[in-house]
């Protein structure tokens, strides 16, 4: 997996809200609120999709553009609800994983979805 | 902000899903969906709050424990989901800054949320 | 509020999705993801907005149009789910108002959002 | 499809909400964020499953009353805002589906998500 250089692309976030006078509209309650718009989009792309046909889109130049610009989207909305919660969040999800492992046990959770519907 | 070791963490959450052979639920499509549901557990805690209580959240440990929670899930799937198609996280949010650095340029944005909505 | 005639507008989703020879695309999983999706479309509409100017949008009369064409879309595909799962929307309503008067009894929930957030 | 008595569903949400004095956490930003809620709790339910297996969901008694729980949810929430936007809810759906024809015209959209996409 490619580096994240997570302090410059904070940097780059600040900027470009500071530069707009957008720090005024980002509430927590409404950053939640264009995260989960941005996901939205990203779930759009293959709301029709075969889920085979899914795992193929990076064939499509076009499709897997539009994935990635969806991706960047809401890693942008997760960067700055990190900023304003004080969250670290590579610590936030080596907890989460840990926790995980406690609620879906290998020898019960293996190959089965049923338990995964509760993650 | 603190520093994301992306490799590290895309190898905790590789062993943590292949324990459990858990990949062959993981289509794009259903990562996509899993992801906008996570969201959407993010936005519950905040939806019937007053904008700015929602900023105060970190004085509750109780909510802000449960949002970093949040954050952790959505951070593991985005990530799952950048493995899975070959997306530079990183670069892709600097792609994507410069894309809307065009798209909202700061003698038309600045402090209008008009426009923004388009975002 | 103004009649719904559940079964004519049936017979014209019917009529419209037979033609294009859409139903093959409308599993109960795709159903439910395209109305979150249009769930989302009328999120995005109030995103940035304060709470009280969401509630003037009548008076801006692109916004109401686009406003009351989501909510469209949404009760489009919330039919076609009814439809396809036998659910009678209207008793289903019922039984869940029912519940939900269990839930929040008037003395603990009156002018409370805490309990809401469960709801 | 069976008959839903929208005046009568209308009488009953508003005497509940009335009861707990609730009508002030339902602004429409509100409202859109809560229903965009419930329509990811009933993604939920199908979000790891096979599509065909989404739709054989009838024959699981718990899973299909936890399906028409969050329609009923659902269906709340949209004749909230179609009240709080004055909205005719039958009129905006026959309305919509006819821009949709003009859309996605039947000799072009027969049989292809690919137009549909963009519904």
């Amino acid at each position: 997996m490619k580096n994240i250089d997570a302090e410059k692309l904070h940097q780059e976030i600040e900027a470009f809200i500071s530069e707009r006078d957008w720090d005024q509209f980002h509430s927590l309650k409404n950053l939640s609120m264009a995260l989960s718009v941005e996901a939205s989009e990203l779930v759009e792309i293959f709301q029709w999709m075969k889920e085979e046909d899914s795992n193929s889109i990076k064939n499509d130049p076009e499709k897997i553009g539009k994935v990635r610009d969806e991706l960047a989207d809401i890693f942008f909305f997760l960067l700055r609800l990190a900023h304003k919660t004080d969250t670290d969040l590579h610590q936030a999800l080596i907890d989460k994983i840990g926790k995980n492992k406690q609620k879906y046990p290998v020898e019960k959770s293996r190959g089965s979805s049923k338990k995964y519907s509760e993650f």
